[in-house]
């Protein structure tokens, strides 16, 4: 008996990077999760919450989350829309907006769930070679007049920044609605974060699992026009951010200079390991992100993996078109980058022999 | 511009129960949320989560809360589907195998987001009605011929419950995938908690939200063979549960012997209440659930409502076919159901003047 859709049973899921089991000693350098523990206010709120939160249903909307996060970007509460992480926005989006005949358009490669969320939706892709050098595709974008259009700001996996300006200009030449998905901004050094005020069209996405340390709590936001966020209210899971995200995520916003110092470290780290990496004759895409893509030019990146997995490290190998050559390595501590590069440097000499 | 699908500009939204902000004084009997606070086991794995698991991402699965689950169930963890409240399994559910041509059958009134969710699909659906006594409606269910056949046990919002061999029954005639979505079954005196394991097309779903006091961390779970996980797993959300309720929610669903005696109260809160309301004249549905469906007879069921809400108690009012002259009242501590019986007897007497 089929019990699923024709294209859901087409389709393979979107493979999240490995989790090491708790306990298991390992460098984990392969999600891009943050070196640095969450906000200590954000942790002291996790230590009041009571049984009395648990045992009622959330505010739908996380509205305590809403104003805090609209207080630390300068914007209403209104324009704010909150998700169990940035991908439950993404899924919304792709909800309300795709369908068969509905296209979704974005450079590639970038994140690949678009490519997944698109197909659970049935719909179309149109996927625009990036060059070389990740410079935005603007022109092939707006050619697609497609429904939808997603740019990742800085791109994953490449790192690479687009300018506001350009990114403005393609919001006004798209046809539907565009989605500046800023997972990583936090530690680039200019973001999207005016456009929705400037544009109809544009919904910029947040999350704090990177910049605020907090992955594992599940929280993420847009931003954009009320107009738009009640649009996507129509399909958001009626009580999709629980308390604790919601109280937790809020303190954590709040405290912006905790998150600021961190990223700071976190950018200072990727300079050294990105020279570093140069030193040993990788090829370093400019990265305003918490990762490095690169290329490795005297062996080839999959042994790379393998040889650093066999040494308790993981970084990401993808398996896919034009990135099969490259790495993407996630900032650690300063700490994890110098054992990463001893590591990097055995397996290097061990091929030379 | 419009920048959403035909069917979503044409949809309203699910509008979940009113909640009062923090620090209101209401009794809040309106959500069938449990009285009694959660298991003291798991608020104590609360106090004990830290700022590296929230570092991290989740495991994707929610290993620890599965086998915790499938233990106290009596099942393998890989039969069990973790998600964002049950509401996440109804989402996969309806996303897995509902589209234009491939319909949801559920007998109504009935959970009212099953509406919803085949909409957002743009899927039809197959409303068979109930009689008055809330029997299955077997015949139509099978007759329909839907891919996916919905039904609540106990059904919400009449608190009636089917027996395990009807349920088995109709799973036999249905054409396609069949849900026993049993949120409110811990309540309940039995459950069809065995079919998955003899029927290839059943997934039933629970929650923590009622029998365990945990409607704020949003868990839920999906009970079926292996395979038909597989095929949700392909729309669910790379990391739909979050480290707090995977960590919070597997004690909570370990300590069975405090959920048995909070359900053991409500039940026999249940039987006071409904003797009460009967004694005053109001016609009253056999409930299994952690609810009365009601029908005044003297006094309409929306003034009993809006004096209700006047006097600080929130009951649930269905503006909707067939449910226009009942109220659904979710059993609160006897305390709160006291005064609520005092306050509709003010009522009444008011309207007798």
């Amino acid at each position: 008996m089929n019990l699923f859709r024709p294209n859901i049973q087409r389709m393979t899921p979107y493979v999240p990077g490995e989790q090491p089991g708790i306990g298991e000693r390992v460098i984990k350098i392969n999600t891009n999760e943050n070196p640095y523990p969450p906000s200590p206010a954000a942790m002291k709120v996790l230590r009041e919450i009571d049984g009395e939160q648990f045992r009622r249903y959330p505010q739908p909307t996380a509205q305590a989350f809403r104003v805090a996060a609209g207080a630390a970007l300068g914007y209403d509460a209104d324009w704010i829309l909150p998700g169990n992480g940035s991908d439950d926005l993404l899924t919304m989006i792709f909800r309300a907006c795709t369908e068969p005949g509905r296209a979704a358009a974005y450079p590639m490669p970038t994140y690949t769930l678009y490519r997944t969320l698109a197909g659970i939706q049935d719909a179309e892709v149109i996927e625009v070679p990036f060059d070389d050098d990740f410079n935005l595709p603007a022109d092939a974008l707006a050619a697609a007049g497609a429904p939808l259009t997603l740019v990742a700001n800085p791109n994953a996996p490449s790192g690479t920044l687009f300018t506001p300006d350009e990114l403005e200009a393609l919001a006004g030449r798209v046809k539907g609605l565009m989605v500046v998905d800023e997972a990583y901004v936090d530690f680039a050094e200019s973001s999207a974060i005016d456009l929705p005020r400037r544009c109809p069209n544009v919904i910029v996405l947040r999350t704090l699992s990177k910049g605020y340390s907090m992955a594992g709590l599940r929280l993420g936001f847009g931003l954009a026009r009320p107009e738009i966020l009640t649009g996507l209210m129509t399909v958001k899971d009626s009580y999709n951010v629980d308390v604790v995200a919601c109280a937790v995520g809020a303190a954590a916003i709040a405290d912006q200079a905790y998150k600021n110092e961190c990223a700071a470290k976190v950018r200072s780290s990727r300079a050294a390991l990105a020279g570093q990496l140069e030193a040993m004759g990788f090829a370093v895409w400019p990265s305003q992100a918490n990762f490095l893509l690169v290329r490795p030019t005297t062996v080839g990146a999959r042994e790379i993996y393998e040889g650093l997995k066999k040494r308790g490290i993981l970084i990401r190998y993808f398996q896919q078109p034009r990135l099969e050559d490259k790495l993407r390595i996630s900032i650690g501590t300063d700490q994890d980058n110098a054992q990463l590069v001893r590591a990097i440097r055995e397996i290097l000499s061990s091929v030379d022999k």
